[in-house]
């Protein structure tokens, strides 16, 4: 897990918010002061920066709030003189975790600045423990940016998986797909900034008369957009939720789309309290429940009987499930 | 404020959720128990009948918890002994409601099954204190619904109000304005059947050949929809946070098409707690929360001396808000 | 699991909140209505009635939504058309509950009224995604009655575990334990009442003269009271929330006095949605968590390699965790 | 509103979070760090000292997220290009303010460590939308600190508010009640810790062994204690919900207990946001709302027409609560 701390590239957007332009990013990064808060110093090498994901979505510290010690800080509030001997902060942490004793955790806080496309952002949004301020169409003309699959992600409907996606296509067939997803999202977008009256160039047909018409309402022009169009928001979350969302959306089962950005903010946790990131490595993300009839048969076959589906007493699906996660065959 | 309890349109929908198609609503209504539950004959009444909403859209009641008298209940288990004189339940409920006493509201509970557009979707969901089960487009197809305004609501950007609609457009601009809407709507949709391999007929253009072509996974092709395009969802909350949601959709700065979702639950609350519903429309819908310089401004009006707005330290914004409210020339 | 269904016993106290007596109890369950919403039988049973728990508490079911169809409703909104061939609703259940999707067991509702000692409601306060009427001793007198321990529950500190109990004390010494507690509340009580001047009786010291005195306003009194006196609330939360309850308080490392009632709820879970109760045993209460680390160690032993601690990776404590898991010797 | 920046008298307590002997606050105060993350002076200036309240209890600020600026950079993300002509962030702030858009006020955190006695924990703890570590009394032995109100403070139950207090006490009457209090506490604790075997020297009969006996689970042992009790906790929440908790708890019919924290947290927030508390204080705290009725009186009285209560349609009570709100005799 790393993040890249090189400059993001160049965006021109004219319409985004105002601090996102690489001029003033550069700005609010030279500006510092001295704190007595906790500091981090591999997130304020990042702050502010975009760190790229999909064609035109980003993703920006834009503030955070404790560290590793905060969480064990806290979590001695808790305990008091009760904890004198749990002498590493590390070994602390770790039992937090393992014993989901999660509100030392909610003690630290980050917020960030996304860019993503609106159908990704109406999974995100089902997180309701977060805090939000989304670029809304009502007041503002929504950027001309919409995402595009690259030809590697255009893939077929599962048939195992009924919400996931299969195999992949051919290249002409996917060319052929990303040409309609384009064509439809610019027509659409030319179509919004003709009913609001913004482009006085090209109107859909000779007749009308660009100059003299009123702007549509923005909060009904925006209706027209696909919902494959980039919106962005500040989201703030606290440490507890962020690795709740992770757990969540940086698993395999995730659509693509928001997988690569739990996975940058994945890489953003690395860096902000690396002793909470491998605890939740240990013992969430690459830990598994097993349920009691799952606990009954790795008993039953460590004591050496040669157990099979039928006699497990689980479904052929359960089976199959628990078999992968012992590394042996269904 | 009255709900309209005879029986909606036939909504011939192959695709939407298993309970409304119009025998199952009606089968499910057939169906009755007798419960020592708190039991509202009002909303009995109307219960898992679709309310119309827009043009395909709908608020239907699935199930309630509580009344105006589980509310009075509730707070008496606060107060207990000390309340004995307390002996009206409407003056109870009244007084909760003047003084903000929230809590008690939060005691009932109500599970609505609502369509509405994607764009309206995004706005509702902002209100975080509620559960939702929304329809999945990762799993399931899209209806082809997707909201076209009447034409006496297409209307431009206001000027005055930075996120509202304005002045109405002619017939003629109005009826271009819906075409637009609908051809891209259309075109959009039939695309994304046509990505799905759904639609056998029609392929964008000649040389594709469906039948070999595999269907594009489900969760990549509803990315070329509409922001129109109708959803629909599960959404339950308790009646305190009803009334929050209320008091900010059915207010007149609303947008329209969330707005007219808000007047209809404002009709069921009617049906459902009578006496909270008056409360709420006189300490909360039609109240006014003046600023401390505005009651200055009152107190000295009271007092015979004639303010204006330079007299009373507010902005000219804030001094025509203040008249407005007050019934009086700005 | 069962419930008894039985009349609990009589309830003398003058205090409480006015629906508690046996009569009003009796009067509650005696009104029926017809509903067409879902009704769970075994829920009707006892509705309304004292479920005991510790010497004065109890819960008492006061309202329910939803049962287990309700759940696998909202399920199929989510899922739509692409769920045709998940034929069982047992099935979709334990497939929900295998796979943390959460958001359908949000679709139900409870509303308990418990009666408990105050260091254990602060305890289950703690759980804030509910909401709560507590009984209000700024407004009202709280009842003489708190908490004692049986005999057998007086334990002493644990060594193993620092915030447990361990052995249990010689049943002398437990009778002296019990005798303080009950003397100093039952002062305290006492006290309490003389402040309020409630109690023409006994005046703490010769000199006081009751009759004449004013009695201490309610909300500084009630600082006398011990932290084993009884309170109570209404409580009402989701499905979703009340299992994740009682995963962390019907836990064996849950204190006591907490998990009993959780015990009661449990027993209340089963009677309202049995198939989601299976489910919740199965794939929570009685699954486990198995760190990557102890996965690793399950794939090797299953391989045929003896492992042990040090060979493990883990420290001395997971590696007790998991070979009690295992049912092997550590 | 102006905060205290001296250093807060020395705390002896032995039993405390780690972080709070005087000397671990000179030495947390002595280290600093450069950051690029907003910083706001006057609160670097108080951090982690303890700001006194009531006898024994305190807050300290312990980190913060954001400032004024932060929540007009929120505040721009959603309005984008569409805001260019609000030139002014304290005008914005006003406007958000004003018109309930509590969004952007999310997006500012700060984290306090709070010493209070339990039963105004118990209030607070109300508030749900917070993190919260207490103290845990399972874990660890309480402090020998308890709350005693001051003789001023002693009063009686107030006969016009069911809830509050009335007239004080004579200071003889006032001295006997805290003499009472102070009595009932000591032994509770005494008790308490003989219970715990950890105070070898009085045993509270003479036949009582210290030195053999096993001491009480510390889960037992508490409930012995009064609600005058002190406990602490971090406690971190957002500035929307830091000034919802600020107009409920700053209220003068909110309990003096806990209206003093609150007052220390108001300069808390003068010194972070200054601009922000300014708009809270004119379109909250000071701020009314005034029913659809009041609204009615008011009309007609600045059109001239003598209204009294009868002819208001209002009861006595509302028409006393505005006539006092106007500033006019009832």
């Amino acid at each position: 897990m790393s993040v890249p701390a090189a400059p993001a590239p160049p965006n021109a957007s004219p319409n985004g918010s105002p601090d996102t332009s690489d001029a003033e990013i550069a700005e609010a990064r030279a500006a510092t002061a001295t704190t007595r808060r906790p500091t981090v110093p591999a997130m304020e090498d990042i702050l502010f920066q975009r760190l790229p994901v999909l064609d035109h979505g980003f993703v920006r510290v834009v503030d955070y709030m404790g560290d590793d010690a905060a969480v064990v800080q806290a979590a001695r509030v808790s305990y008091g003189r009760g904890t004198k001997q749990v002498s590493q902060d590390a070994g602390l942490i770790r039992y937090l975790m393992r014993h989901w004793h999660t509100t030392p955790f909610e003690m630290c806080e980050i917020k960030l600045h996304v860019k993503l496309p609106i159908f990704v952002a109406r999974q995100w949004i089902r997180h309701r423990t977060a805090n939000v301020n989304e670029y809304s169409a009502r007041y503002s003309i929504m950027d001309r940016e919409f995402y595009l699959p690259e030809p590697d992600q255009v893939a077929a409907q599962s048939s195992a998986n009924r919400q996931g996606r299969g195999d992949g296509f051919q290249p002409d067939e996917a060319a052929q797909v990303i040409d309609l997803l384009r064509q439809d999202a610019e027509r659409c977008y030319a179509d919004y900034l003709w009913l609001l009256n913004e482009d006085e160039g090209e109107a859909p047909d000779a007749d009308a008369a660009g100059a003299d018409r009123p702007g549509l309402a923005r909060e009904l022009a925006r209706m027209n957009l696909t919902l494959n169009t980039y919106t962005q928001w500040y989201w703030k979350t606290d440490l507890h939720n962020l690795m709740h969302f992770l757990r969540l959306r940086a698993d395999p089962h995730a659509q693509y789309e928001i997988r690569v950005y739990a996975e940058v903010i994945a890489d953003i946790l690395q860096r902000w309290v690396p002793i909470t990131a491998e605890a939740f490595r240990d013992y969430r993300l690459e830990a598994e429940q097993i349920s009691r009839t799952g606990l009954d048969v790795i008993r039953r076959m460590l004591a050496g009987e040669a157990v099979d589906q039928k006699a497990s007493g689980m479904s052929a699906r359960e089976w199959r499930e628990l078999m992968a996660v012992l590394g042996r065959p269904a």
